[in-house]
């Protein structure tokens, strides 16, 4: 990864240690109150892999299909991601996703899901890849999380996000998940649809007991909370006024938190509160655009601008 | 006020201000999923001022009517608050309310509103306490906090509180108040009805261009913004998971925080930031029980135990 599109992070590592990111590659339609984009690129791989290259080298796997451009490839090399392990299946085009936001981006209707290749999908770590000491299993399929963990080697730290969807289609395998992950990034919807508990706090001491160490529940422009053995942690959102799009927001925050970690080589209480509020700033600068663009525009200046910012308006 | 049932502050002044608390004192009678309570203590000045107690002396200004019991008296004067101002009407019975609450507290109906003795309350301010320099109008009509204000001397801090049915009944005079008020407290939902903004920051800002200098905007469980002339802050609610009524809690979260600026003198950004935490204790306890009961249980040490909590809490 060239140096100079890196934080420097005071605390981050000589060499910071790789980050692997398992998800998906897509292409989305998407539709708001302030505007629209088409065929734009989306993903949570790609949300979370953009998010994370500010902090340490990334491992992508993925999977395309035959419209997947040398330019969209581009945009990742930019950011020094390493795409070794992003499948192409030339027999169909990339996953497509095209869903509309109403009322405020309080409501979000799917048009359309297209798998295409995305159905064939089993990712397969390169075997170079299977000793990277921090995974991140972006939003995808509880099984396809499963597979990917049978296949990593040593002890790496397992940071999972998921979504409604595989909660009502897989509870089984998400309840089978939690022992195998230690930090599970959820929003406070999902987080009470899966423990039916709504107090976020207790439903992330229900997923606790459940066997994961550490929760994070997401509660968008409310800002996110931290249950981890050594403490609890809550944190404001970053005060966005300019709202256009806020796919990828929950994807970009956990690739920034798992970059974060795997860049400082920790993942005590102290790193997962700073790497909280990189993810904060991560998030804040995907809503304001479609797609990637702010977060890939916002550099290593912008996102440590933000987190400074943070750090003020926290401050007691 | 007895000192021993003060917090001992290391920013106070060792004779702190007194604070002029002018509301409503109220019956209630409030349903909840988990209970209810029947002509149980309420009123925008019953909470603010027991909330306040733990900070500052206490002048009470309100009206009760025949109903009003020695024993009711009791309860303010065993934490030293000051009830020269309260006015007793025999003529009638005490304002009475009786609401609902339902869906895990997020919809509240009125059952009954009785004004009684409160119908013709005009607050008038003994004249010993003309000069009181931190001044609480509590929520009650805004008519009435502009006669208060016709009445003090000096140059009083004034913080303001208010409700959506005073923003619909009397905008105009809300609008007018703004500028003779140096710190607005109000939700997030009054924020956006008011100001017809939604993004709470944005509120808070319009609301900033109508000459108030100050702004908290509250969002419940989701905690509190503040916009100040030296800068912003943001704080997460205490994570409450026992919640039994939240009647008063906003009333109690204007006391404190007006009773921590009367204590240490002080109306900069750093006291502002302070107060909010013990404002957010305050709401706290009043939310675990009904009526002030766990207000009044939870003592200067159970405060300053939830404010060393929140400062854990939201340390990065």
């Amino acid at each position: 990864m060239p140096t100079t599109t890196a934080l420097r992070l005071p605390s981050a590592s000589p060499a910071p240690a790789p980050l692997l990111v398992v998800g998906s590659v897509a292409f989305d339609d998407i539709e708001t109150p302030f505007g629209q984009g088409r065929r734009i690129l989306g993903g949570s791989a790609s949300y979370a892999s953009l998010a994370a290259s500010y902090f340490a080298p990334v491992r992508l796997v993925g999977i395309v299909g035959h419209d997947f451009s040398a330019a969209d490839r581009e945009r990742f090399l930019r950011r020094g991601i390493d795409l070794t392990g992003l499948q192409t299946d030339l027999s169909g085009p990339t996953f497509f996703w095209a869903g509309r936001y109403h009322d405020n981006f309080n409501r979000r209707d799917t048009l359309a899901t297209e798998l295409n290749v995305f159905a064939q999908f089993r990712p397969e770590l390169p075997p170079a890849w299977r000793q990277t000491p921090l995974v991140l299993l972006a939003n995808i399929g509880t099984d396809l999380q499963h597979h990917v963990l049978d296949q990593v080697e040593g002890r790496p730290f397992v940071v999972a996000d998921t979504m409604n969807l595989w909660i009502n289609l897989m509870p089984d395998l998400l309840r089978r998940l939690l022992p195998r992950v230690h930090l599970l990034v959820l929003n406070e919807e999902e987080a009470a649809q899966f423990t039916g508990e709504p107090n976020p706090w207790l439903a992330g001491e229900r997923l606790r007991a459940m066997g994961v160490p550490s929760v994070i529940v997401k509660m968008g422009s409310h800002g996110a909370l931290l249950l981890h053995p050594e403490g609890r942690f809550a944190l404001p959102a970053y005060p966005v006024t300019d709202v256009r799009d806020p796919t990828g927001a929950g994807d970009a925050f956990a690739g920034a938190l798992a970059g974060y970690l795997a860049a400082t080589g920790s993942t005590g209480l102290p790193a997962l509160r700073q790497g909280m509020v990189y993810a904060t700033a991560a998030a804040s600068f995907t809503v304001e655009a479609f797609s990637c663009e702010r977060l890939e525009a916002a550099g290593p200046d912008g996102l440590a601008a933000r987190h400074a910012e943070l750090l003020r308006l926290v401050a007691v």
